[in-house]
């Protein structure tokens, strides 16, 4: 058993590049959002209760450990490549968080996911542990930034240590908290991404990728790949909170397209070119050390201004765009600062480049006028850190 | 000798889709614009002067008829096949303008392509006839709509038809006025051409083109076509007077293709295919009979707007949108209505396509909203007859 008390926290995702386009086999980049969920677990062993509490969503459940030890599945299990839950079992975990399968509202699936992922990584043990799991992000749900994802990363990271399937390397340290090795993290985010199914039915596994590695990914036709040595970059990260539907709006592309493919196609193309350089020029800033940096800085810095305006454009073109989205565009290039929707459009989030060297004024009067707006806005990082173990709780 | 009294106009010109990309070789499509230069040519056989009377931009200025014929070209000259002025005869003509090759405003300019035309179009006469010449125009200068080429083209008509070099064709008149046969346009279009070889240096000869045929053209390397049966199409356009230099914004396009030329590349492809939708959308609208029009009417006009809307999003793209721009987009697309900058973009002018069937208070809304903004907006329609005859005197 490891410490009474683990601390753990996972990044959220952006989509850099590529929204829409990926669909149609084109390639899109996603990044970690240093806005992350953290999972407090405290191990009681003289309790006989396990207690889930998410107050973002205002939910505090408490199950019996002889309940939730008899739900555990029977028969071998391989802790390091789980497998989805047998229809049975699953029957199981609806009754134990009472909700059916009829309910897809956030809380009963946050329920489900934190029911499966304690009971199959406990399948093999010889007890079940009594305590409580305090779960909180600074993500907003259901705004497309991989809310569920970290949540399910967190999850399986904090579950997975406790039971010393996975153990701590201390070999790497930023200072935020410790990570594990490359091989626990894949165990981590086969675990995330089992959770994220039960969430989400067919996700594409760019979240928890994106939250148990940190960093930046590229995905095409279901293809994930990491990027090497890739810069962290200041942005703001803006919520029109504009309700949409993501179905909507990928139909809408869908439509245009089946209307006028000869125009679009072509559209479409520029979208994979941009998420290529993208590509190379995140890699470029990221691997530079720091003396040699300032030229090539600046000039990465420059075209991924361009990239994020003709994308911006582009999205647009495809008629995913929105009057308040306009208008963070509208007030950042006031500023001089770049911005772009990120996601499905139509609302939504946008994200807003910084540079290292963005005025501190310039950055405030910015938020001050997209909030002024009635957006939210948060100034935080992508790239970030994946999933990591804190060494104090936070 | 024809009636002492000549009234012409001639009509300025839009760039409808394929600005900027038409320099890649990509296809655009020019149409007329029904705001119109009218030159009025009052012959007074009494008289021994001439006088060129130019109110928009302030100027009258009279010579002798002698002075005129005196500066006449010499040699066989074919009147319906018109060449540029020898360096011999340009001088000529610059010391009757009083101005010199180094005076490129718009009055010494124009007063060189009047007298250019005027005397070369009498250089076979016995004598100069006397008279005045009134030209005022509905086209802002300077403002990419082809106002020197509808001055030019009026210019050509007016005095080829005072010379009988054309005549008047009785065969078409639409209630605006009486044009002229296939054969007699041509000579007007190459005249005004030559008028805009003056005046521009060297010039594509699109806008000589629409001024003199009307309808819409497609251009592309080079080639001029006309388009067949162009419907007729309801707008405003709108001046943003936001000032701007046509050679900067290529030349910043041009940066941006070198940087990106991948990224580019399809971007102006999907305008190339643009272009050529539209061609055929225009043909289809306008040449189907008024009774089965009404769902092809319906589903054209839809694609019309598509196009706007996405053809915005990629000049966007490419660099040429301006605040000002935005601004007429966000008014316009409240009210449901669709609009793209046209011409050079950053700033300058755009069109707002109405529906034929656009409630007046929608348009009344909106052209006081823009005027609002501090635009000059107009209420007039594309695709209008090129130059014509006018019986009355306007």
């Amino acid at each position: 058993m490891s410490d009474p008390e683990i601390v753990v926290s996972a990044p959220g995702k952006v989509i850099l590049f590529g929204e829409h386009a990926v669909v149609y086999g084109r390639k899109a980049i996603a990044a970690s959002l240093d806005l992350r969920t953290h999972l407090k677990i405290h191990l009681s062993p003289d309790s006989t209760s396990v207690t889930l509490e998410l107050p973002d969503i205002h939910l505090s459940r408490t199950w019996q450990v002889a309940d939730l030890a008899a739900a555990r599945p029977t028969g071998d299990a391989d802790l390091k490549n789980p497998s989805p839950p047998s229809e049975q079992y699953l029957a199981a975990l609806h009754r134990l968080a009472g909700t059916d399968t009829d309910h897809t509202d956030t809380r009963s699936l946050a329920l489900l996911a934190f029911l499966y992922m304690y009971t199959s990584i406990h399948s093999t043990a010889r007890t079940c542990p009594a305590g409580r799991f305090h779960a909180s992000s600074q993500l907003p749900p259901g705004a497309g930034l991989g809310s569920s994802a970290a949540y399910c990363t967190a999850l399986a990271a904090g579950l997975l240590t406790m039971c010393d399937v996975i153990t701590r390397h201390e070999g790497k340290n930023d200072g935020t908290g410790t990570t594990w090795s490359k091989e626990n993290l894949e165990v981590i985010n086969a675990w995330a991404f089992q959770g994220e199914r039960l969430i989400h039915g067919n996700p594409s596994g760019i979240d928890n990728s994106v939250s148990t590695f940190g960093g930046a990914i590229s995905f095409k036709s279901g293809e994930i790949s990491a990027l090497k040595s890739v810069a962290q970059l200041k942005i703001l990260l803006v919520n029109t909170k504009v309700p949409r539907s993501t179905k909507v709006l990928v139909q809408g592309v869908k439509d245009r397209y089946n209307r006028l493919p000869a125009i679009i196609e072509p559209i479409l193309n520029s979208l994979e070119e941009i998420s290529g350089t993208c590509e190379r020029v995140l890699q470029d800033l990221g691997g530079h050390p720091v003396e040699i940096q300032e030229n090539t800085q600046e000039k990465n810095y420059h075209v991924l201004e361009e990239l994020v305006d003709i994308c911006q454009s582009l999205l647009n073109a495809l008629g995913v765009g929105h009057p308040s989205l306009d208008q963070v565009s509208s007030v950042t290039a006031k500023h001089g600062l770049h911005s772009k929707l990120t996601g499905a459009g139509g609302g939504g989030c946008a994200l807003v480049l910084l540079r290292p060297d963005t005025a501190p004024e310039v950055v405030d009067n910015v938020k001050t006028e997209l909030k002024d707006c009635g957006f939210d806005v948060w100034e935080t990082s992508i790239g970030a850190t994946g999933v990591s173990q804190h060494s104090q709780p936070k």
